[in-house]
């Protein structure tokens, strides 16, 4: 399987060291041998018809970060890589933008006209435009796979289409951004205010400089839209939620809560076509109650009741579980 | 699809109820059309080419609890309706028995010699014979599918084999039995004693008459050693597993453990080619820490780190969400 990468930056590196440890072990099991025959950043392109050398690529990175130092490399950009290219797959791992969708918009449509499968963990195109990606996918006969694009690591997507596939799913509910479910958790434990918390959360590189696109729940509302679209048939955008974030949540708020054996957490959900963030009360004794950087989502359904699934909702390593799993996915369907 | 009953008990006749609600979406979401051409119990046969009447089959249930009592109805076997009826699928839902596996084994056996797909809900065969099975499936270039057989309408070993195809799954540790999870819950939060507890999880109907079954630890330790096969790739029978049930747990060792952060609770494990069943510590915030009848397991693996799925264990109508999405499964791989 020859596949293309665009986008090396976290999730990108982690698809290189992943395939260096897992290679073996893919072909032995799936008998899928995976070739990454180039790799773009935003600096250029580095392309070999044997497979680049990752580990090599991986070194380049660590020591400018510019792709364009790795011996060989050209000024060739990530949309020129799509149309020059002869790959089966393109994994566009470039980083999401949910105003514009650009650049991963172009490199997927582009790399599905082109007749290449495309698999991506970049919300933005998915959050913009849906249903054109769809659509232009099924027009060339090719597959669109973005398991990695939700919840890190969870295999929610295919949990929901493939392993509950006679049932019809009646509503979604999850905790889909550990950030603010740690910030959550330690208001709970500490009975500490959202702003130190917050701050600590900083200190520690579990929250941003700018905490915003998490606290304000703009990072839920995207996979909340992805979930929509992709299992209950929706055609929502990001326009669709009605959204309210963590930031007014108070520790007496959080207290009298717990005190009555609830937690509050940001939920979203999605049921009746209505898209929905929030700070909700959740049971302390509800599977929806997971705690830390964790994430969950728990399905209603019509005849196997609530299915939950719990993991890790980010992580450059774990989320390429979620790449990889995908990219066996269209090898065992071809 | 021509699909073939045999046991017409409590899963069954869940099938049937299912079917007749499900049948026009199944049609429109995947294009299958389930036609239950014969149902076999222990008293007979109904047969019809055209689609037994599944209504009045329930009907005849309620009433006398023989299907011989169906208009029509012959004397033939379960067996013999495999020998004789054309099918596509075998559905194999008599009582399961891990002591020597029958009827359900030669059922399994004979369908799959016959070349018919096989799905099951039945654990007994694949607790002693589950390479046999295994193998004959293959020989004969059919499927053989269990979902149904562990955690009921939880799709634990579809999302091992089909979400998590990439990673290894190194460890499995699971809640896989809701009458004792039931039993500590109550016996956490009310911190009564065992006995008691029992007595009135079987006046609910939650746990048997003769409750061994379930509370040593029998159960989950068939469901263990069918989780270790299908999803570890051991070899192992019901009589690798080191078991311990619950009877001995005082309400003593639940409130240490829960002053502690912990509660007891009866754990199925598998590691390092080890089977065990025993009353485990759980800390209170970790996702295995579910209440109730719930079902839950939590897979190791290498890529992706913990993930955990909790759902409904056991129940006619839930169980059969497992028995339909096998039913896809097979349908859209053909």
């Amino acid at each position: 399987m020859r596949v293309q990468l665009i986008g090396f930056g976290n999730i990108g590196q982690g698809l290189a060291k992943v395939l260096l440890r897992k290679r073996k072990g893919l072909k032995q099991r799936h008998g899928l041998d995976i070739k990454v025959v180039s790799i773009s950043d935003v600096t250029g392109t580095v392309a070999d018809e044997k497979g680049v050398d990752l580990k090599k690529a991986l070194g380049v990175m660590s020591k400018s970060g510019r792709l364009i130092d790795h011996p060989g490399a050209t000024k060739m950009s990530g949309l020129e890589a799509i149309e020059e290219i002869d790959v089966d797959v393109v994994v566009e791992a470039t980083v999401s933008n949910i105003k514009t969708g650009e650049p991963g918009l172009s490199h997927m449509l582009r790399a599905m006209e082109k007749k290449k499968h495309v698999v991506t963990s970049n919300k933005g195109p998915l959050v913009l435009k849906f249903r054109k990606l769809q659509k232009t996918a099924k027009k060339n006969g090719v597959q669109f796979r973005f398991e990695a694009s939700v919840g890190g690591a969870m295999p929610i997507l295919n949990l929901a289409r493939q392993c509950l596939s006679a049932d019809e799913i009646l509503g979604i509910r999850g905790i889909l951004n550990g950030t603010t479910n740690y910030i959550l958790t330690r208001m709970l434990r500490e009975e500490s205010p959202f702003d130190i918390v917050l701050r600590e959360a900083q200190e520690l590189g579990i929250a941003e400089a700018d905490p915003s696109y998490d606290i304000d729940g703009i990072d839920t509302a995207s996979k909340l839209v992805i979930l929509a679209n992709a299992i209950m048939g929706t055609d929502a955008t990001y326009k669709d939620v009605k959204i309210q974030g963590i930031r007014d949540v108070t520790p007496e708020a959080v207290k009298l809560a717990k005190d009555d054996g609830y937690a509050i957490k940001l939920i979203g959900e999605v049921s009746d076509n209505r898209l929905e963030v929030s700070p909700r009360l959740v049971s302390l004794n509800h599977p929806l109650n997971i705690e830390g950087t964790l994430n969950v989502a728990t399905f209603e359904t019509d005849i196997a009741g609530e299915i939950t699934i719990v993991g890790k909702g980010a992580g450059a390593i774990e989320t390429n579980s979620a790449i990889l799993s995908d990219l066996v996915s269209i090898w065992n369907s071809q």
